[in-house]
Formats: structure tokens, C-alpha cells, sequence
């Protein structure tokens, strides 16, 4: 069972070890609960917790750029999303955007989630596994260009170098008034989603930026923090408003 | 029975009766169904849809300012709650924070929300029936300033003047690794709140500003939105990390 | 002579007339001096200045957009423009970018200003006059589009519909060292220009959005303004390089 | 004589020197004209140029930081200055605002310019040579909390730690109608600003922040820089609009 474990400074580590090597000596964990406290072998304090979803989707392994909290909060919240619903996913990627999504529609909802690289999809199950979601998770080893299988779905999401292609396949899969949302970091690839988004008989079509800015209160002083994030990705939504 | 109905322009109206007045003629929605076409008086094509919980906060009745999706979406994804999951929320106000959160949380999970306004329990408690989450959420004619009465808490949102105020008692109430989530529009507020988060032992303490840019996408061409929102509100996190 | 009158409320007046009528009362201006201050037929007080470039430019007669300072200061200071400079400067508009280039070009310097559009231009005239200026400003009605008369130019700068025809000319125009600022609404407008700007022999191209957020100090608090401008447009820069 | 030199990937630098050397190679500049093309010791081109006021700010020699364009841009558009007016400037630090500044007041106007540090003076008064502007700047050796020695002043710029202190001197220095534009990195220091601004009789207080995205045009697509730079300052004007 994987522990989240905090240091002094707020760094995090997600491990299933017995001991844990930090730059702030080692760290016994075996045996160990949530809410304790551990001192490591150089004196230093550590806190044991329960990691959440956000922590796995923060310290998950990963081989691909996963969707930040400001992005897949947006989706989550537009679209309202939540117990009992049905989504499609693609790509998987590490699987952070699915792993959000059935933590919120289960227990009787479910994530169907695309990916085409095997070793994508490999790392991506194990990281299901970790937020203990894999009964909520179905991961599909195939192309989302060539077809969605599922019906009735409440949320199509796309985070895809080309989701235009796909974009008939949604409109099929969506129940009347679901949404679709698109996720793509370039203007030219939000043109071309919203122009296929009209062709296939989308409504209600919105594109956002959503800008995270981190406010430090110090004893210094207050302000902006000074460097970071400036963009992500644009998200295009759209609805299904109608049976045919 | 709520309906959502949209127009052309994507106006949306949420109605429960027989006859929707608009601008644009009268509509009768009597008998239809989520997905069918309607025309009204004048003409014009109406689509009749099964509201979402992000339709419902748009529409519902309210007397306060509510809570925006990027504000409450930054919220969910921050601390990842979700299915299962015991929110403590104040104060409740037209009820769309409680209405998010009970959508995630359900079936097992729960809301328990705070309140002293009669005036606005009573229209939140009417939101919370039209969302069909009434069986989700418990509201509380109390002031969350002399106490919170719930324990093993996942998450504490407060939307109040003087959040400070209820800062241990959030603690007291917190299982270890829950969050709490403070939202205030002023910056001397986030002052005050961190000060006290540091004073009654939380840790993790982190301030983000939220900036949401619609991006329209028309034939003379693409650009951000030329006027609108530019400031809601400052939200800072915290986490109980001990059992003491 | 223009006076720039402000009242309590801190709202501009420019005139150069005897009497000002405002909501707050009649104000009688003549004979009066900048740093006086005179008290309304209704008893408020209003305060008598010289104008400065700002204010006039804020206050002066328009029939089209104009450039805000957070633009027109960013090329300034993005160019290094100052005393000296010669400016190319096309449309003319109310000719507010030309006064701000005029204003720190002059003595020596000049601004060559290229308007089609006579009731533009009429308007420009005279508002050159009220800044005292028009011996540092040529006003030209002709169509940039078939060329720039002007050589040895420090800035060209460009708030035209379809700037990329008149790049050319602004290649051939400026001196080694120069640089060129496109000032454009859309996107697609941007990439246009960035691909004649390389067509046409342009470095060191770059292209950036300025953003202003008024942060309002009050006794409620600090936060920033609630509701405002997004979006005016994006500056595209580059710069001549070399005598071919 | 100081000339600029651009290599092809966009890297400026700024030398005196008859031989650069770079990680391209060594470049050989002596009895090199501006708008000459040089090849380096390793055949890669650079160009040669006269240096502007912007490229000198970007490349001089600096112990501190020093105002970027987006912030000093917004003063010169905000204030209006321009051609013959009379600047105050506190701290010098590298001697950028004063650059600046001069650039655009000369021939007629001047800067007066306040340090207290020694090393800081000597590196801006060399600073103030490479731009060609000593004959427009007097640096001064002095606090500027003691007081200062101007009358008359179109506009006072504060980029200082403790900028209230110095505010009452400001106001007396000032003409009627000039501006004070105070640059402050917290919050706290704004709030510090804005009272001192109100009790000593200045009007029009208003505050802002400049944000600055830069759009990458590239073959992948359009999109704002992903890192970079998200805070600088708050900058705060206000004026004086009478005699006493």
C-alpha cells in the first residue's frame, strides 16, 4: 500500500517501501500509520498520510506531460461531472485525467479511457491501481480516430494532438446534453476543433484559458510569485443538444 | 420536474412549469422530452434538456454572489475529493458550493453546510431539490464561528467574512491529511487567514488567484474576449498533517 | 487654450471654453489658472490644470479606438523611441499613438502619419493642435499600402487591418538598427505578419500581449477591479538588421 | 564607442571592444560599420548595429534588477512624459529608469537622479556614458528620505524600499499637475503608498500591474510562452493638483 509522506520544507514522496532515501537521510515507514510522525535517520521530521488523489495524480511516475489541477478542476466543474456518470477519456497518457474523473463518478459511474502506446497504457495501470480506481477504469488499447465504442456517455474528454478527427465519433457517443471538452495547447489546433465541432452539430461551443497565479504571503511581504506557469492549453467545450 | 431549455443564441432557462415566457415567444414544454426540438410562438427552435448540476448553478435562484466554476473547479482538483468523501461548507448562501461538492461526494459521501441567513438556507434548500441532491446534504442554521460539529472531515470550504474566525475549529474537525479551502476576495483577508492557519497548526499554506479568459473564436478571427471578469476571489489551502 | 479640469470625483474635463457644464454645476474657467481651484454653481470644487499628452489623449475627440498607454508604453519603451527619432506611424486614427511618439521625438525628431480617411484626418489635425504639436507631425492622406515616402526611420509602427501589404515598405523604410511595431487584434493577423515579417527580411521577431490590472486600494480592502478590460491586442516587434 | 552585436540565434551583446568572443567564436569588430554583417572565427554571421536606449538598458552592466519595459513603458504612457520635462529619480540602482527617462526628455529636460550606495552611483554613471545621456542626468549622492533639492518637477519615480518616507518631499517638489509613480514589489508596500499618498495631499491615487505574455509564433503553432516571468511590481501614480 503506497504511504504519501511529507518533509519539513512540503516536499512529498509516494512510495510502498519500507524505507524511504531522501537528500534529508532515510526514513523508516514500515509498519508506520497515517497521521504519524517519523524522524529520519538525520533527525528531520516526516509526515505519514493517506495520499490522495491529487497527491498520486502530483507524485504518480509518468512519461507524459499530465493535465495541472487549474485545467481538469475547469473540466470538472463546466461540465459538472460527478457520481454515477459516464466518461471517455483520450489519450490516457499517465493516466492523470481519468484518474480525476472516476474519483468522482464512482461507485456507479465509469471511465473509459483510449490510449494507442502500450507503454503509455502500462504505466497508466499502475498508477489506477496506486488511487485504488481500477474498478472504475476501463483502459482501452486502441485508436479513438477509428471509433468511440461506448453510448450514452455524459463527458467526452480529449487531450490529442489532432482531436478534430475523433470529434464525429464524440458527437455519436454523447448522451443529449452532454459535453464534450477539448484540450490542446496551440491556437491553430482550437481553430480547427471548433470548426469540426460546427461541422458535426455541436452547440453551445466556448473556448478557455485558464491562468493559475500563486500569491506568496511572506514575512517579506505579499505578491505574485515571480516566475512560473504561463500557459498550458486552450479547453473548447461544446454540447450535444439533440438526438439526431 | 426542473428542465433546461436553450435557444439559438445559447441562452439557457431552467423552469419546472408548462409555459416558458422568453424574448423570443412563448414555449410550451409540457410533455417533452430531454432532446426534442421545440418551437415556440414566434418561431424560434428551443431545445429542451436534462439540467446538469453546472446548468442548475448557473440558473438557480440566488440572493449572493456564487461561487464561479474556476474557483470551485480549482477546488476539487486541489484537494481531489471525491466519491465518499465528508465536505463541511460555509457559509452555504444559494447553495452552489454544497451543490459541486454533494455531485462528487454522493452516494456514500456527504455535505454538511452552515448557514445563519433563514432568508438564504431557504433558497438553497430549494437548489439543493431542484439538483436532486437534497439526500446528500445536511444544511445547519448555525454559526460556523462558535463551532463545528462534524469530525474525520475530508474537506472544510469557507466563503465568509471573517474565515479566521473558524480556523481551529476547521482543524478540530479535519481528518489528518484533509484540506481546508478558504476563498475571500480581499488580500488582507488572506492575510489574516494565513496567519491564523499557521497558529492553529496547519501546514502546506498556499494562496492561488484563478484567472479565467474566454477565447472567441469568430469568422473576423480569434482573440481573447475584449471585457469582462477580472477578479473573484483568493483561495488558500492548508492540510492537518498530525493527529494532535 | 485647452484647460484640463478635474472634479472631487476625480473625472477629466478638457476644454477651451469659458464655462464647463457638468453634472456637478456650471464651472467658470475663464481667467483662471493652472493650480487654481474653482467651486461650482452647486457649491463642488474643481481643480484647473495644463494637460498633459495623457490627458489629452484620454479626453480628446475620437470616432475610432485608441491605443492605451499600457500599448503605446510598451513600444516606447520596447524601441528605446526618443528625442530625435524619426517615426512612421500609419493609421493616423484620432492620431493619439502619433501625439505620444511626437511628445518624445521632438525637438528634432519627427512623426510622418498616414491616414486614407479625411474625417479621420480632420479630427487627428486638431487634436495635434490642442497638444501642441503639429510642428513635429506630418500628416499624410495617402494609403500606406502603396508605399512610405520616408527613409532613415527609427519606428515604424502599424494599428492597420492588413499590415503584412505594407511591410515592404517598412523593410526599405527604416534605418539598420530599426525596429517595426504591429499592433493587431487577432491572431490570425499576427501570424500573417510574423510570415511577411520573414518573407520581407524582418529579425529578431517577437510577438507580446500586455495585460493591465487595476488593483483598487480601499477601506473594504486591496484586491484587484472586479470587472474591466481582457484584451486590446497583440504587438508584434522586429527589426532591421542589415543595409540590403 | 559601444556597439551592438546580434549573433543568429538572437543573442545581443554590447561591447567596446575590437574582438568579442562567444560560443560561436571569436568576432572581430574593429573598423566594423554599423548595419555590417561579420562572420566569426567559426563562420557564423553577426550582425553589427548601433545600440538603442532599449538595448543598452538590456545588456549595461547592472548590480541590481532593473525596471523592465513592460513597467517603465507604463510610466512614460501613464505620466505623458516627454520632451523638456523635469524628472526625479530615486534609487538609481543600475541607472535604467534614468536612462530612460533622459531619453526622451533631452535636450531641454533633465533627470535628477538619487543613490545612496556608492558601487551602485559608479556603475550607473558608466552606464549613462555608454547611452550617450550624461550631458541630461545629474546623479546626486544623496537620500532622498533627507529631502529633495528640485522644483518644478513634471514627475517623481520612486523605485525604493520605503517610498512613503520620501513622499512629502515628492510633493513639494512637484509642479501642479505632475505625477508621482511609486514601483513596489508586495502588496503591503502598495497599501504603505496609497496612505502616505492621501495624507500628504496628492489626488488621483490609482494602482496597477503590468503583465506581460510573450506569444511564440512557431512552426508547431501559436500559443504563450509556456515559463517565464509573473510578477515584477505594482506601480502607483498619483498627482498633484494645487498650489499648496
Amino acid at each position: 500500500m503506497y504511504k504519501l509522506i511529507i518533509d519539513e520544507r512540503g516536499k512529498k514522496y509516494l512510495t510502498s517501501k519500507n524505507v524511504l532515501q531522501t537528500d534529508l537521510g532515510k526514513v523508516y515507514v514500515k509498519d508506520k500509520e497515517f497521521g504519524d510522525i517519523v524522524f529520519s535517520s538525520t533527525g528531520k521530521k516526516f509526515y505519514i498520510l493517506k495520499p490522495r488523489i491529487s497527491d498520486i495524480c502530483e507524485k504518480m511516475e509518468r512519461k507524459t506531460s499530465i493535465i495541472l489541477r487549474k485545467d481538469i478542476g475547469y473540466v470538472l466543474a463546466y461540465t459538472g461531472i460527478g457520481s454515477g456518470d459516464v466518461v471517455v477519456d483520450a489519450g490516457t497518457g499517465s493516466g492523470s485525467a481519468a484518474i480525476y474523473f472516476a474519483n468522482v463518478v464512482k461507485p456507479k459511474g465509469r471511465v473509459y479511457t483510449y490510449e494507442i502506446r502500450e507503454d503509455f497504457a502500462k504505466i497508466a495501470e499502475k498508477n489506477f491501481e496506486i488511487a485504488n480506481l481500477k474498478d472504475y477504469i476501463t483502459l482501452k488499447l486502441k485508436n479513438i480516430y477509428y471509433g468511440i465504442d461506448e453510448e450514452d456517455v455524459d463527458l467526452v474528454f480529449f487531450d490529442l494532438p489532432e482531436p478534430w478527427v475523433a470529434i464525429p465519433h464524440a458527437y455519436k457517443a454523447l448522451k443529449v446534453g452532454g459535453f464534450i471538452a477539448v484540450y490542446t495547447p496551440y491556437i491553430e489546433q482550437v481553430k480547427k476543433t471548433v470548426v469540426a465541432l460546427e461541422k458535426y452539430g455541436f452547440k453551445m461551443i466556448k473556448t478557455y484559458e485558464i491562468i493559475e497565479r500563486e500569491i506568496e504571503v511572506k514575512k517579506e511581504g505579499i505578491r505574485p510569485k515571480t516566475k512560473g506557469l504561463l500557459h498550458t492549453a486552450y479547453i473548447t467545450f461544446a454540447r450535444r443538444l439533440t438526438k439526431m
